[in-house]
């Protein structure tokens, strides 16, 4: 398996934890020992490891999963870390995001995930289609 | 100074740069070697660090530059990369965001910003004022 692949997988396994709302599937992505973070969309900072499992037991008790699907991933690797910013495709928008990975013991765990508001991306090529503003004017 | 204070100090730059417009500083921030992405709020993915700072030339070109303060920075420390989670005031309203850096040549370097909406804070304790919501709730 190419690095790129080995950290595209646990970023695969983050969403087919998220959409199929398995809780003790997202619980196994999520690092054991590395300091770890989340921002949800809208939400004030979530920080460690208890907290940030809290929040994803209320989420993914969500009935029947949440319709998320990850577009166009692209890694960037940093050695022991590395990150992968994509796009999250949900019923009610289009988010993006940044998930961060560290190795454990040879193995690649979520450590940070911040979702926020994105542009609109067409499915077949996962681009966006709105063009982008400015900083000053969002 | 501690690594923690070593992790703030070019998040500090960062936002000092940005406040005041200054390109040069901002340029400063940024690894040179390892591979960077930005995701401005409302904006696509934005790759590379040519692609990058394209952009920030952009946004800093705003005359009188940028009143935005950063507020309750928290660093998680991983080794060789290390983020900050805070928020940004800004005349607009308050954004959340994400700051990653790596060592190059052991000095901390930009690699990663993501901003987005985020709840407001109280100044006075850097705590969201809003509860949030859920995940679904978006």
């Amino acid at each position: 398996m190419s690095d790129e692949n080995a950290i595209l997988a646990p970023n695969v396994a983050f969403y087919h934890a998220f959409a199929s709302g398995d809780y003790d599937a997202m619980d196994a992505v999520w690092a054991r020992r590395h300091p770890v973070a989340c921002l949800h969309p809208g939400w004030g900072p979530v920080a460690g490891r208890d907290e940030v499992m809290k929040t994803w037991r209320a989420i993914l008790a969500n009935p029947g999963g949440t319709p998320v699907e990850c577009i166009a991933p692209q890694v960037f690797p940093l050695g022991e870390t590395a990150f992968v910013v994509c796009h999250e495709q949900l019923p009610q928008g289009t988010l993006i995001a940044t998930n961060l990975f560290a190795l454990e013991d040879g193995v690649w765990r979520m450590v940070h995930h911040q979702a926020g508001p994105g542009p609109a991306v067409s499915p077949a090529r996962g681009k966006p289609v709105q063009a982008p503003g400015t900083r000053t004017l969002q």
